[in-house]
């Protein structure tokens, strides 16, 4: 039987985001049913909603940061039961047979997972849509278990901010002794930062902006290098095993390339796009510019065990479903300390 | 006392190289001496004989692929003696001390290694002079031993264009199962063939020239994919999971991005310069863009000995040191196969 949801969506590039009635479709015997009790709102929802990439299809109902409660499962579902705290991030699906799947990539699944939202279902060939909605169905093997003692409020983020800039920190090696370096202080980057600290690195945020010294350095930045003061940048070469670049629009890497020490990689984490940068500091120091997507399910759950165990959250600040479009203005002039999280509760008002 | 030597030497950036007389310095007691039997010509000899680069000094002998045999040695040298087979290739020291040194990563060393020539000696703060010459001189810690069973004047080209191309190969862990493609069939690109066919890789030449597959083949590749056919290159996609790119001139890396595998890395080790990419086919495979020079002595070694295991030596066309300007003119039109040798023992017809 399918189930009669509310959410929030675009009717085309050009609308706000309105209510939109909907039907998620009969539970399969692999569903979990889920609560939807905090969405996220990632800038990528914004891009979708106005069709800034090209492909979206409409109506578009975004979010995939998602955090709610099991109200209901399959028959042949045996990770979750109801009453547990779970969350849902960018993928619900994947081939589950190609070589990255096997390997626990599914991000990189060569049939292309499926997105949360605007993605095909493999199944039943329609349309997914996202968290900005009352309720979720989901196949029990993209749902995460997500740690009591946290915040709830304040998890949506980790499960796409947060597993973004996780992923390369872990798949480069990051630990004890290394050093990291975040470019750019947003819903990206605070995580970012956050997430090397407590893996024991020495973080530092490169920012264009001086006044976001005390904040970085409060979410557990150890130091704060001004980019465009060639001075800094100078006296911070050669120091970085890794730095995460959370920009998500067109910038020079030239600056940076130098400040990596041998064997260093810059990862792109944000920036879909053309870049240049020049191949001598790489060639000389055998230092690599690289990209990363998310992360897979096992590395997802592997994150979110550990902001249990460290009280790792996000910065967020809370909103009502009502004014998501406010919010999309505010995301523009990155007017947020670092994420909005839509209060699904809020949708209990929405006529 | 110092040791007269007969070279050859460009005077200025736009002299030809002609017959330069000079000194070497008086044995150190860690030097070792060496009657050069052999000189490979890189391109980058023909760079710093003409300035291209904007750093030469003048008079500048050039040759850093040099093999010969030990005439004598100082008091405090061990392990070569007189009459060995020794190489020697684009440094001659480094500072010995930094993090990089101890990694027996003198190419990456933070105060810079010596080159061969065109370099600075860190003790008598002279000019380095190549292996356009009879006789060098260098600290045996810089010298390595050349295998006897291989083609000995088919040796030099491996201490560059072959360090250059192993490293790489080395450093991404390149062994049986690997797919490796070379771009460029040149000097690097033959050898960077034929050691990546040896390690056991699957080897494919990505090259603008249909012509040349006979050749690739011959060298040991597997496949040959015509850069300039869009529907080879799509047919490509996912492949790879080194790209050794020796392309020495700005080229567009796009086409090359979407052929590596997830996680794999194109590298570059022939061009200095801007280079630009598309981070989208990055961030979606985890692919990365990287550059590498030369190698370490330790790892040069390394090579020589498994040259010498696999009886790999260089493609070369044996020239006398007097047809050099001629060599250089041919090289600039790529009319050499694969690298140009010069036979010292020509020199003795020089007055």
């Amino acid at each position: 039987m399918t189930i009669q949801v509310l959410g929030y969506a675009a009717q085309n590039e050009s609308s706000t985001l309105v209510p939109f009635k909907f039907e998620r479709r009969a539970t399969r015997e692999d569903d979990v049913v889920i609560q939807v009790e905090y969405c996220g709102v990632c800038h990528s929802d914004l891009h979708m909603a106005r069709n800034d990439w090209g492909f979206t299809q409409y109506p578009v109902v975004p979010g995939h940061e998602i955090v709610g409660r099991v109200t209901s499962v399959g028959g042949k579902v045996s990770k979750y039961k109801v009453g547990d705290l779970v969350g849902i991030g960018c993928m619900v699906d994947s081939c589950r047979t190609c070589s990255a799947c096997q390997k626990d990539l599914e991000q990189y699944c060569e049939g292309g997972h499926t997105l949360t939202y605007g993605g095909i279902d493999r199944i039943d060939q329609r349309m997914t849509y996202g968290g900005y909605s009352q309720t979720l169905v989901c196949s029990e093997d993209f749902v995460l278990k997500v740690p009591e003692n946290l915040d709830t409020k304040a998890v949506p983020p980790i499960l796409c901010a947060g597993i973004t800039t996780w992923s390369p920190l872990r798949h480069w090696n990051v630990g004890k002794g290394s050093k990291v370096a975040v470019v750019g202080l947003g819903g990206l980057g605070h995580m970012a930062i956050k997430l090397a600290n407590a893996l024991g690195a020495e973080v530092t945020l490169f920012t264009r902006s001086a006044n976001k010294e005390q904040d970085a350095k409060s979410l557990g930045a150890h130091y704060v290098v001004l980019s465009t003061d060639e001075h800094q940048m100078q006296a911070a070469a050669n120091q970085f095993d890794l730095i995460v670049d959370t920009v998500p629009y067109d910038h020079d890497l030239k600056p940076y390339i130098p400040t990596l020490a041998l064997n260093g990689t810059i990862v792109l984490v944000g920036y879909l796009g053309d870049l240049s940068a020049n191949s001598v500091p790489m060639i000389m120091g055998r230092r690599s510019i690289a990209g990363s997507v998310i992360g897979g399910i096992k590395e997802t759950q592997e994150l979110l065990n550990f902001c249990g165990e460290h009280n790792i959250v996000s910065e967020v600040e809370m909103i009502d479903m009502q004014n998501i479009n406010d919010a999309y203005e505010r995301m523009l002039k990155s007017d947020v300390k670092y994420r909005f999280v839509i209060d699904m509760q809020s949708m209990d008002k929405v006529v």
